[in-house]
């Protein structure tokens, strides 16, 4: 079977660190070579530019900043990690990628679609997520499991229309790829939601 | 008179911060409030992304990476410094611009034009230096200058014919824009170049 690359997205507090660790094990048991990593960031190179796209800077990052150092650490996470792993025929399963620069810089900030679309072409040439799980939940529930676990970063001291809008975008991908994505319903129990999610990866696993 | 947006341009060794100190002089004298400035950086988190560009990193950085760390770093300098300098009358001179892009990572890393045209248009809309003054040096020598004075950056390692293609082009864009741009000899004496450099900003400050 060749390997795949899987991407794992949905905004705060839905639960993807839990459930990455999750998929990870639960592919590893069923004899998987699993590389996990995250957006952005994943090399030291990429995880210093996600200090400067997540901390509060003593400044204010301008909005195309933010989406071409999103870019900038996404094409040195491909050289570095993904391609190479890929290549060596281990699977990748990604805490985000390239669907959460539609939902926050497009959804969040606003910008086009094609703005991204020629990023997205610039910087993957092509390579995308062979499958994308997308944890859902309303955006009030989300923000409070976040907001108890620690201090907001910068996109999560963002307002709830933020989030709104990055939700929106997310289940619009999510509808109109219907055959990436696997959309779970993250408001109910860890168990059920795990239970989804395996059932997901068991298709994927006996049909590709 | 309307405030300018002047850069400074040339590959390592040809003179820039001398002549850039020089040019802010001048024009202090003749009455101008001037912000000098440099690319990559120029506030605080531009600063940090010229790190990551500058600096021996622990990986190699890709390709992509580079232009759009550039372009990034550019948009928060445009964003922080420059937009708001002129807008308060103050003229703005700059260690290098979006013609260093076309340079180093059009000429030196082969991007193609519209790539990095694509991105200037994304990050400037249309904001570009009204003048640019290029200071134009055979390699060798401007090797053999650069590498007198500190340990060799990450751009200044590269091989010659690396800094051959950045300055070919260069050249090849003072050719097309002569109305923006002067290009001095900067084989000569510093009391020559600084001499053509000063009837240019008298002209400039005379006739605009």
């Amino acid at each position: 079977m060749e390997a795949k690359f899987l991407s794992l997205e949905g905004v705060e507090g839905v639960g993807k660190t839990t459930n990455l660790k999750f998929i990870a094990e639960y592919l590893t048991q069923a004899g998987i070579s699993v590389v996990t990593t995250r957006e952005p960031g994943g090399t030291p190179i990429a995880e210093k530019i996600r200090g400067l796209l997540l901390d509060h800077n003593e400044e204010v990052l301008a909005n195309e900043s933010e989406l071409l150092l999103m870019f900038a650490a996404r094409a040195q996470h491909l050289q570095q990690v993904i391609k190479p792993a890929l290549a060596a025929g281990h699977w990748v399963v990604c805490d985000r990628f390239t669907d959460a620069s539609y939902a926050y810089q497009g959804g969040g900030r606003a910008f086009g679609v094609e703005d991204i679309a020629w990023l997205e072409g610039f910087v993957q040439k092509g390579l995308t997520p062979d499958k994308t799980i997308l944890l859902d939940l309303q955006v009030e529930l989300g923000l409070k499991r976040a907001a108890s676990r620690s201090t907001p970063d910068r996109f999560e001291s963002e307002q709830k229309v933020f989030f709104e809008n990055v939700r929106a975008v997310y289940l619009q991908r999510a509808k109109a790829e219907p055959e990436r994505f696997c959309v779970v319903d993250a408001s109910h129990t860890v168990e059920q939601v795990q239970q989804h999610i395996a059932t997901y990866l068991d298709e994927l696993l006996n049909h590709g």
